[in-house]
């Protein structure tokens, strides 16, 4: 009763379904959630790449989940055992000068931990810390497993590319990548009601996606994405440029994109500095962004998901049972040949 | 009567006081501006060094300028002959698509056009277009010297700098480069009260005077800024991070002394591209902008400046006639040489 | 070939189609349109029944239409003679200091002039002053008719309504009255995905066309709307209360239906004062906002109506000749009885 | 070592000094502080008038103080025993629905609790809830005295006057009431760089402290205050008028000399309705706040306070020891008779 499931990094870049003590509360803001559904997330395969030596050898994975709540530390307020539950991909005080200004992501005592410096959710129990705070109550009537999208895609495209990009009623909006992330920018820009979104992709099949999602235009990548995007908007380029791939050739791609007074937004993990073009821009009146998820925008995502104004469910394009979560990587690795966008985890 | 004195660019790197017709008004909307007071900007010298192509030899100089109003065109519905006026250094329909959005820069009929695309403000009199939109009534009592400070560089340090810069109450303000602009910049950022602001510069000389114009810290520029800045911060950076130099180097150390959650606001004209160390930047929720001043905040500065909140005067240096302008012009390139900052020209 | 027929005030509650001069350019910025298609106002209904005095007999009324350019006054820089043009209700220099605001109702040398304090747009052709600021281009390939809405009633129910009323993703709104400029609102809040919008209204005729333009709850007006309201929002009352009735007893319901930390946002045309419940209130943090239209959101509208993203059709209820357009007040002034929203008037 | 003496509510409207146990830890995230400084609200002589009957006897008043940690809840995060520490009126657990929206006075679990619900701070040592969001750390070398005024007045004036009434640079603004609150706006107001402020008071000692703080015109309160405030603002009245007394004449007056496109912002606390001039109101594009306060700004005024940006000392009027506190009472309730402001308190 002690023992339970879970996904172990084995730091040279695999993961292995392992038995391992389950977690107990720590610090009385704690909470021990038994997970019921989860995902795997693109930055667990920048863990298994050693692109995030913070992450250590025998770590559990997974930052995203839905779950309820097992047991509850004696400082937790507003959850019992019991308590259906979002988990946040991020963790947060609420009370630190970082959290007041709406960047938990910098959280000084949580932040990304989960999955990355404490044990994650690809198990069948999790610790999460600071639980009033990181945890949501789930909405009654909704499903669950589209609900895993609000852990952290969902906030992520709205987040780093849609609110940093200051999408409005009316603007044209270019979306650079259509993965998991760029279609989450991709469905939430349209809660402010562009009159255009272009997006941009090299798999023809993810611009298919796109298009069933609300894309008012597809472009594969290639030479001429620019006078295409100019052609299409009179030859101004964009209000908003959203980076969601992580390239120096696709944010200086978003810097060729965006009109004079737009905003660049960029989502994209990046591992190599870019070129900015101050020459060219310096005089267009830009804006550039960068954001970590912070999540402060999941109350609101869950009113839109429980009133039905959010399409998270058709981001999963696969289930899997936790007993095959090794094939679930293997599949989400080769995203291209399975036309994989999210895996949903369903735990037995 | 019909002609004038006026320095002109001869194409080659130089300027002459010559004889020229007067302008006359050629479009319904003109005014013709008996000019009393002008200066020279840092982007003269740019025209002067060749960086400026869209300025053609046998132009008017200058953009800057106080003057009285000799004759308003048929269409100018808020300006009559004798009305003492500030001319602001942009022209603008106020009706565009740009202007609309206070993006007087890049008005579809005017922008930067004067002592660029059209004959400018270094003249007894010049033709303003638009200028119903582009001149301001002189408030009642205030030193028109002192004045010519709100045709540009004032309203750049604010707008470019303090606004994009989102400076705030109680933040905290790098400012890299302590020329004119930089200065203004420093003068503008403490009408929102941040508790410090940093400025650097290469020059002593200017770093004092930064220092009297109400700098809380000043560093010589040089290799141990960043850690000087991290210092006086607590390890964080600055809120904000203003370049008001236009060099790689200078738009660089900006990213490195910027805090997570801050802003980099670009004044500098940049004449070649540089690096965006996005590998850093991409998880620390930083916002980088640029701006061509729109002269939107002309207003504001003017009241301001009419309650005497604006120490614009402190920015002017030397003073000279209108018939020793060429001299002018060489005091101004040799700036350090001469703790210079801004020259007043005197028409007599 | 001078005269035209045009409705004219009785200045004692009537209208009349007469002949009248054909109106002529008066100032350089002016231009004069050849309407194609108009509509009636309730603000007419308010000149009728005398409420608005500053409105003379002899008046041509009107402030809504969609024409052709017939002259361009030599002032105007943005329009020629043949030109399809939207006019707005308000006219606006666009740079006098309340223009700069944005608060073109306030224009110093417009504001709300047509149909009001010169002759409207009820007629075969009207003079527009300002021009180049007070009449938008029409895109391609739209429908004129329906067009019409965008030159009062869409911008009225976005900007005093949704936008005053700063409507969100997520948020709970509450519209008090279903008329054209309440159902406005409801059509444009859409624009920013509420989660809930609850229309109000006496009439259930209206209520039906609240409910196929998007309201998710409807009440019939009476006792129990604060509890029905209340019920409806987990006792907390709507985050966005829209008053679009104009007595004191429907804003006093704003008063009670909204939530803390929410926003009352008038719209209604007021002729008496009402009760602030401040000692309610005070410790609320609500807000309360008034606006007249300024149709500063027109290019936007104008961009999401090409794109087919506003339903503005939908508003128009009944169609007439120009030349029945006594019959067309007789039927809007008994709205009710013909369940009449917007008469859409068509020049032959 | 189990008592201390405090000052206890009689339930009659008045107070005494006396007896009672210490507090103790009563939750993990309590915190018990040992006052040094305290002072008493204007709140707490409404608590004694009967005003606040959620307010009950045998309370220990107060709100407000500085102190040092005595002993921290298991729970607590960021303060230690010994900790000096700025006490927040208003109690806030940071991640409730309206913690999360900066609306801490409406804190599902806090709120203003301290001196009303709870016992306060008018005692030798008092318990904090949710200490780690209620507590400030107090910077070094400060005027503890002068600290005791960010409890409470200084962000009231700050967040209902100054921030929701819009001030910003070159803004005109009223302030209705010079007591400790409405000069607590007077201070903060000069964050933003008004060009105008001008006070409002019936008391001309308290105009002119006003005066001392920056107030740049002074007008006693009585028939002529409207044609005066016109006449000092080109006829226009002011952007912003803020009201800090709590009668229904004041917040009458407030729109009667707020411009068009103005703010009114109430920070007075009301027992009565009052009337809105809606008839004048509703085209004049005005906005009206309410606002218990949040002290979301306390992190900002502390910066500014250390950095010496803000005059707190200066409301400080009388000073006490603690043994004499019912005379501090009888001190403050006849303010205008002893030119009385902020008392403060000191303990032994």
């Amino acid at each position: 009763m002690t023992m339970m499931r879970a996904i172990i990094y084995d730091g040279k870049g695999g993961v292995n379904l392992k038995e391992r003590n389950r977690p107990r509360i720590e610090d009385p803001t704690d909470a021990i959630v038994k997970i019921i559904y989860t995902t795997i997330c693109g930055t667990d395969l920048h863990i298994l790449g050693g692109h995030v030596p913070s992450c250590k050898a025998d770590r559990v994975l997974g930052h995203e989940g839905v779950g309820v709540v097992d047991v509850a530390g004696p400082g937790v307020k507003r959850f019992k055992e019991g308590d259906k539950v979002l988990i946040s991909c991020i963790s947060s005080c609420a009370t630190c000068k970082f959290c007041r200004k709406g960047m938990y992501s910098h959280c000084e005592l949580g932040g990304w931990c989960l999955g990355h410096t404490t044990d994650g959710t690809q198990a069948e129990y999790t610790r999460i810390p600071l639980a009033d705070s990181s945890l949501y109550p789930v909405p009654e009537n909704v499903d669950l497993k589209a609900l895993v999208m609000l852990s952290d895609i969902l906030p992520t495209g709205l987040e780093c590319g849609v609110l940093n990009g200051r999408v409005q009623p009316g603007c044209t909006v270019a979306i650079i990548g259509a993965g998991p992330v760029g279609l989450s920018a991709l469905i939430t820009a349209q809660l402010y009601s562009p009159s255009m979104i272009i997006c941009i992709d090299k798999d023809p099949s993810r611009l298919e996606v796109a298009k069933k999602l609300g894309a008012t235009m597809t472009i594969e990548a290639g030479a001429g994405v620019e006078n295409k995007v100019k052609d299409a908007t009179n030859g101004m380029g964009v209000d908003t440029a959203i980076e969601a791939v992580g390239f120096p050739a696709t944010l200086e791609l978003a810097q060729d994109l965006v009109a004079a007074g737009g905003t660049i937004a960029n989502i994209g993990v990046h591992g190599e500095s870019c070129n900015l073009k101050i020459d060219k821009l310096w005089g267009h009146n830009i804006t550039l962004t960068t954001r970590l998820v912070d999540t402060v925008t999941t109350p609101m995502l869950l009113r839109l998901f429980a009133s039905g104004n959010i399409r998270a469910k058709d981001l999963i394009t696969h289930d899997f049972k936790f007993g095959d979560m090794e094939e679930a990587y293997s599949t989400f690795k080769s995203a291209s040949k399975h036309n994989a966008l999210k895996m949903l985890i369903s735990m037995e």
